[in-house]
C-alpha cells in the first residue's frame, strides 16, 4: 500500500502535481487498501507530493476505514457538514497554492468537478487514471494470491455448472443453480453478470441467459466470474452435450488451438499485439476469422476490465506480474458458439495459467 | 413517452436552454422507453426545444433501441466513429447557436463535459436533474401497474422467506433461498442488497447479512425489492420467530402505529414532512424517539431511492400520482430492532398500499 502511493507522489513530483484527488472506489482501495461504495456521498483519498495524504469519508465509515488498515488522516463529515469545506482546509494546512491537481476525469462528475474548481481557482486538472491503471497493471504476491483464490472458486463454478446439465434444463436453471451453489461457498459477489449461453445463444458473442432448453447436440458455454476480496477471476469454457458434428469440433478445436498458442506466446518482452496475433492468425488460417469479432483478452485485478488490453494494434510491451484474460472465440450463427478463456499471470519466462478447469473438449453424456 | 419530452421541452422553452444532453442510463430510459447499460461507451438523449430529438448509442444496440419504440432518429456509432463528432453535426443541423445547454452534472464525467464543452463553446451548462426528478416523481397508470407488479413479487419474498425461518439456519441461508426462489419467477435483478437480519443485526440500521443463526425468541427483519421492467419496489417486514419478550412487542407495536398513522396521513395537499412527523411522533411518545435515526421514507420508481424524500423538513406537498415508502423502524441495541416498510401510491383523497404482507406482527412457530 506504501509503496503504491509512493510511486504515485513521484509521478506527482515528476509532473508538478501539487494534489491528486482520487474518488473512484476501486482507486480509493488501491491506494489505500479501504473500500467502501459511498453510493452518493462523497469519498476521496487527496494525496500530495510529500504531506500527509488525507481519506474523506461519511462519518459512519471512519471506524471501518481505520480498521482496513489506513494509518494516516481520515476525515469523517456527518449529513450536515460541509466535506468540501473540510477539504479545502485540509489542502490548505498543507500547500500554499494548487496550481496542477490530478482527477479522476472518468469518474468525477461535474458538480463535484465544479465544487472542486472553486476550491481550487488557480488549478489546472489533469487526468490521473492513465497513471494508476498502470500502476494497477502489475500485481503484488498479495494480489496475485487472491486473485488464484477468485479462479479456483471460478473452476469450481464451472464444474458445478457443467454437472447440473441435463436434458431439457434451461440456461437460467443452471445459471442459478451455479450462482447458489457459490453463495453457499461464501460468494457474494459475481465479477459479472454470469453467462450460460446453449445453441443459437452461444453463437453470438452478445447472448443472454433465458429459457432456452439444453438438448443433445448443443454445446453450452459458461462465462462467468467471483470476486474476492475485491479481486475478480473471469473463466469461460464450452462444453458439448452429448455427441457434436464434425463442424462444430473443428471450430472448437480451432478455438483451442488458438488459446494455447497465444498462452505459449505470452512472456515478458513480447507486445499485446504479438499474443492477440498469435491467435489470430491461427483462427483466420482456419478460415474463421472473420467469426473472431472482438479482442483476445483484457487486464483483471479490482476492475474486471482493466489494463493491458490485448488488441492486434496495442505495442504494449508486457511485464512480469501482469494478469490478464486469453480468450478466443469463434461464433458461426446457427453453427456453433465457443469462447476458451484463461486467466493468466506474466512470470519472468511465461505465464502461470490461473484457471485450470481442463480444456481439452468435454463432452457430457 | 411523448408527454414527458414536452414537459421536458416547455421547461426548456420557458428558461432558453437550446439543448439538453441526457446521459444516465435511468433518465434516457425514462425520456426514451429505451434501457441499456453502455458501460464505458457513451448513451446521449439529445433533446431540443422543438426540433427532433436524437438518440445516440452503440452501433450494435440500434437495433434494440428501435425495437424499444422510440420513433425519432437514433445515430450509432462504432467503436472507431467517433460520437462526439456525429453528436457536434447533428447539433448544428438543428440549431445556430447553444447558449445554454442542460446536462446531468451528478452523472457527466469531467471527460465528456470537457468534450461536449469544447463542441458547444459559447454555452453556459446548467443541471437538468432537478427537473428530471420532478418529472419522474409523478408515476402514470402503466408505471403504477409495473410497481404493482414489482412489489408483488416482493410479497411472495417476504412469504417465502418467512417460510424457511427454521433453527439453525443463517441470515444467508434464508436470503439466498429467497433469491433463488425469485430467480424461478423470473426474477433477474433486486432493487437493492437483499437484507435478512437477525437478533443483534436486526437491530443496527446498517446490519449486513451474514452466518449469525436464527434462534428462537428472535426477530428476523427482511428488506428487500424486485426490478420489474426496471422498476423498483421495496418492502420491510420484521417476524417473531418463537415467544418473544414484552420489550420486543412493545417496540413491534409501537412502529406499527406509527406506520399505518403516516399511511393514514397520506393524502395529497400535506406535506412530506407533516407525514414523516406523524409517525416520528408517536414514535417520540412511546420513548423510542433516539432509535429511530432516518427518514420516513424515499420516492421509488426507476431508482430505489428517487424523490419524494419524506423527511421532517421537506415541505414538498404530496401530488396523486407519487409513490414512495413508509418504513419507520426502531433499533434498540441488543434488545430489537423492528422496521415495516410499505410502498403507496398517493390516489385523489389518500394512497394506495402495494406492498401487501400482513403487518400484525407474525409468530412463527
Amino acid at each position: 500500500m506504501k509503496k503504491r502511493l509512493e510511486k504515485l507522489q513521484t509521478w506527482m513530483k515528476e509532473n508538478d502535481i501539487e494534489v491528486s484527488f482520487v474518488t473512484s472506489s476501486e482507486n480509493v482501495f488501491y491506494l489505500s487498501g479501504y473500500y467502501t461504495d459511498p453510493h452518493e456521498r462523497l469519498l476521496a483519498l487527496v494525496v500530495f507530493k510529500e504531506e500527509e495524504p488525507l481519506l474523506v469519508c461519511p462519518e459512519m465509515e471512519v471506524l471501518n476505514a481505520r480498521g482496513s488498515g489506513w494509518e494516516h488522516e481520515i476525515m469523517g463529515f456527518s449529513d450536515i457538514d460541509n466535506p468540501w469545506e473540510m477539504v479545502k482546509q485540509a489542502i490548505s494546512k498543507r500547500v500554499k497554492e494548487v496550481s496542477k491537481a490530478a482527477i479522476e476525469k472518468e469518474h468525477l462528475n461535474v458538480e463535484r468537478y465544479e465544487l472542486l474548481s472553486s476550491l481550487l481557482p488557480k488549478a489546472a486538472f489533469i487526468s490521473a487514471e492513465e497513471k494508476l491503471r498502470t500502476l494497477r497493471m502489475i500485481k503484488d504476491a498479495k494480489e496475485l494470491k487472491i486473485i488464484e483464490e477468485a479462479c479456483a472458486l471460478a473452476d469450481y463454478a464451472v464444474e458445478f455448472g457443467v454437472s447440473e446439465i441435463k436434458e431439457g434444463k434451461t440456461e437460467l436453471d443452471v445459471l442459478n443453480a451455479v450462482e447458489y451453489a457459490l453463495k453457499k461457498k461464501g460468494v457474494t459477489e459475481m465479477s459479472f453478470a454470469t453467462m450460460v449461453l446453449t445453441g443459437a445463444n452461444a453463437a453470438s458473442p452478445h447472448g443472454n441467459p433465458g429459457e432456452t432448453k439444453i438438448k443433445k447436440g448443443d454445446l453450452v458455454l459458461f462465462d462467468l466470474g467471483v470476486v474476492v476480496d475485491r479481486y475478480c477471476s473471469d473463466i469461460t469454457r464450452t462444453v458439448a452435450y452429448g455427441d457434436i458434428h464434425d463442424k462444430q469440433k473443428e471450430i472448437y478445436d480451432t478455438v483451442l488451438k488458438a488459446q494455447l498458442a497465444a498462452v505459449e506466446a505470452s512472456k515478458p518482452g513480447v507486445t499485446a499485439a504479438d499474443v492477440d496475433l498469435t491467435a489470430r492468425r491461427i483462427i483466420a488460417e482456419a478460415g474463421y476469422g472473420e467469426y473472431f469479432p472482438h479482442r483476445l483478452g483484457h487486464g483483471l485485478g479490482i476492475s474486471v476490465h482493466e489494463y493491458p488490453s490485448l488488441t492486434e494494434t496495442n505495442q504494449l510491451v508486457l511485464e512480469e506480474g501482469m494478469v490478464y484474460t486469453i480468450e478466443p472465440g469463434i461464433y458461426v450463427p446457427n453453427v456453433a458458439g465457443v469462447r476458451i478463456e484463461d486467466d493468466v499471470y506474466v512470470t519472468n519466462d511465461g505465464v502461470k495459467v490461473l484457471t485450470k478447469f481442463p480444456k481439452e473438449l468435454q463432452i457430457i453424456k
